[in-house]
């Protein structure tokens, strides 16, 4: 194999850079801190959408787009998510280039074409969105508003990393709007459910539902609903989250609405979001040191067939039965390639789709022919069976759904393996410095103590979990009674 | 009905925009000239994304996605692509806003943060593009490259229309990669066929298949292919374009395989696009003064059943009835809804669904009940029928179809009688003004004939159609010798 991955151990970081370029998933671009998805990791992104996007329907919600760019004058109308978005804002100031009288061939920016009001690229879309559903909603009849949009957003980041943090990123928004605080609140914990199913089914991520402190909400909401997952090494990602926004966004944009007795009141929102940061979780929940491994109910292919072969007569016979069973896996609504390009070597496609995380490979030789069997090899845990060709469907569908779960099952156990509790602030630092992880600790509740330990540990507060359990016990930091322990853990 | 539509006849512009926006497929927005796609348009333009994305991977594209700036140098450097679009492009200058001293609350642009090298928001996609694919081409084993991207563009346009030319707009385009001249001109023939396909089998919109003009080349092509439809109106419309981009910008962003024989030489390209400016073909081909008609394959719901009862006894009764039948069709992969709410009157879901263009209306009624009949009402012709409702799955099923068809059929005769052949400039001009619609007539073959002919009657040169009767003549302008006549009009 002549595309070489940094083992884990020996550098994390510099492992999931590596999977990500070598397995074709994304790569850096000519623009600062602005990845290209490649087809195989578009294709992975494709089968997300579609779930969710099923998902979403099923729910009740519908579809829409809304502009790229926000004048100015409206992203700034709701003073917190204006604050806390301006300083990673990218701003569009002039419309039209011209040439370069002083030279040739080049552009330059015509100062004549000066915008008398800035755009922003939206870095999400709260602002344009509730403006426009100000025309939209005059009566508890146009409520509620259920839209999602699939779209790009763009913040300015300084430190990025391909999937995990990039200045230009695809994602969903849903932004509902709602008669009653009650509908909202309901609305905000649904879509957290959503995403809780959609990491667990078909991720294989297991994570945990909780809500955010107030240092650590969404600008703009009063409260934010959040999934966390826990990566092979150690640090926290924060995988989706579900704003509950009050009537902040309508009083900013003044939206109102009648009730059935007439009388007016600012409508209740929520806004619900994940992004191609999903594709980091997946890629350091499950990969290896050989490459990317897959969830098969998110594999663009799930099976892939390499004929062992020699001479075109020897092809010929193997790709007749290649063609059967690839018709029955098929009809079973399996995915299946058969790749007989003769410009590759098996071995070199072996090792190909195993750094793709193709979940299953079946190598079909001559000499399996004679005995009708083949050889299937699961990527999740590299082992390989032989298989009677007569009973090749049923052990397909039934190995997909197994190396389903079993994704599922190592991630959670590797969870509970690296998921602790500290009683004091030295067992916090220590687990935290040698163990890493989820670590389940006491906390005074206040924004101080939090910010506090961020300093001195690279720690966040993940969230507050829901259903926590209540208990009596004090502060790691400052010693102050506590009634439940909260998530702590370093991130992505 | 308290919406109102224009009629055609008295306002053909206003009709057209009367239809987007109480049709509730798009509206304006606080942006100037972008469109907010409301969900009945939006779900109308997924209808075409999933069918038209499926025909791109079945002739064997993959998706991707590249970044949405383009670094001003990179912009450039292909010269008469840069010069083409040059005078429409949103320019980014700046990366961060800051709260305004003048003024609190308020935010300002901040002048610290100015980007040593301005970025271009994408009117196209070619420059970044092939500046990656040189990373990714070495041989020819790297070839054909088949990929398109789903995105958003922006093009600053003066004079903007719903759909049919706005700042920005949703688009796919396609960029693929060859090893030979021959490849690529298959290749930009292909996708031609693929768009012409669709158009009149999905969209039933009739189209000329056609190569432009030197002078309505895409900016950067050696050829363009167009599809060209004809509105209502008489007026043209270029429903999909596909070029033949030479080795121009391979050589612009020095792209360079090597073929079987070890040699050095430039790849060759293609790039293709249709955009939600499809969504006014569709609009304009077969749309009344009632509102919206959907052909039944890009409709989100192809049949309504509207219950028409008398309490909540009498509900029940035709629920129970329009469950089954809603069964049957979705058996037969309709989409149906059953529109039970009790805030609107039977009359008042007869006009919305008649405005939102849904194919199919099936009245359910209690009287109908007791006969075993439904009425059904057909949105194209706006004729009603009375059938069986143990006939229901299989007459809706043939109905589905014979709409499709006779949509298609509509258009195209209407097409037909709207084409016209002129032998002289003044029969030309005198077509244009009392008949409008398409004009074959000879043309002398220089671009100063044609822009000269453009600005005297505001028809231009839609298409070279392919296949083109050869027969001497005279330019109707010049009076010079031609050998074929071309498709001229005006147009969108």
């Amino acid at each position: 194999m002549s595309k070489v991955i940094t083992p884990q151990e020996e550098d994390y970081s510099k492992w999931y850079n590596d999977i990500v370029v070598e397995a074709d998933l994304a790569d850096h671009s000519a623009v600062r801190g602005c990845m290209v998805i490649k087809p195989h990791g578009y294709a992975i992104w494709e089968k997300m959408q579609q779930a969710l996007d099923k998902m979403f329907k099923d729910t009740g919600h519908v579809n829409a787009y809304f502009p790229l760019f926000i004048p100015k004058s409206l992203f700034e109308a709701e003073e917190k998510n204006a604050e806390g978005f301006a300083k990673e804002c990218a701003i569009v100031t002039h419309y039209r280039l011209k040439s370069d009288p002083q030279n040739k061939g080049k552009l330059i920016v015509d100062p004549e074409a000066k915008l008398d009001e800035e755009l922003i690229v939206r870095p999400t879309s709260e602002a344009i969105i509730w403006n426009t559903y100000r025309g939209w909603i005059e009566s508890y009849r146009d409520l509620p508003l259920l839209i999602n949009q699939w779209a790009n957003v763009v913040r300015w980041e300084m430190r990025t990393r391909l999937f995990l943090r990039t200045t230009e990123f695809l994602w969903q928004e849903g932004h509902t709007a709602h008669a009653t605080r009650e509908e909202a609140i309901e609305e905000t914990k649904k879509m957290l459910e959503v995403y809780a199913d959609f990491a667990e089914n078909w991720m294989a991520v297991p994570v945990i539902k909780g809500v955010k402190t107030p240092n650590e909400r969404f600008a703009g909401a009063d409260d934010t609903y959040t999934i966390e997952a826990l990566m092979q090494d150690g640090k926290a990602l924060q995988a989706g989250t579900s704003h509950f926004l009050g009537q902040n966004f309508a009083k900013a944009f003044d939206v109102k609405f009648a009730n059935k007795e007439g009388k007016l009141d600012h409508v209740w929102a929520t806004s619900w979001g994940v992004s191609t940061r999903l594709m980091g979780a997946l890629i350091m929940s499950h990969s290896d040191n050989n490459g990317l491994v897959i969830p098969p109910k998110l594999a663009p292919t799930q099976v892939v067939i390499v004929p062992i072969y020699k001479g075109d007569e020897g092809l010929k016979k193997l790709a007749e039965v290649a063609a059967v069973i690839k018709a029955k896996l098929q009809q079973r609504n399996v995915t299946v390639k058969f790749d007989d390009r003769d410009s590759h070597r098996p071995g070199w496609k072996f090792a190909e789709y195993e750094l793709k995380g193709i979940p299953v490979r079946i190598a079909l030789g001559e000499r399996d022919l004679s005995n009708g069997t083949v050889e299937v090899a699961r990527r999740d845990n590299l082992t390989k069976e032989v298989v009677k060709i007569d009973e090749i469907e049923t052990y397909i569908v039934n190995l997909l759904e197994e190396i389903q779960s079993n994704l599922f099952k190592r991630a959670l156990e590797r969870r509970e393996q690296m998921s602790h509790q500290a009683n004091t602030f030295d067992e916090f630092k220590k687990i935290l410095d040698e163990k890493a992880g989820f670590v389940y600790a006491h906390w005074d509740g206040t924004s101080e103590t939090e910010e506090k330990i961020k300093e001195e540990t690279k720690a966040t507060i993940r969230c507050i979990p829901l259903n926590n359990k209540q208990e009596q016990g004090t502060c790691i930091y400052t010693g102050k009674p506590s009634t439940q322990r909260v998530l702590f853990a370093r991130a992505y």
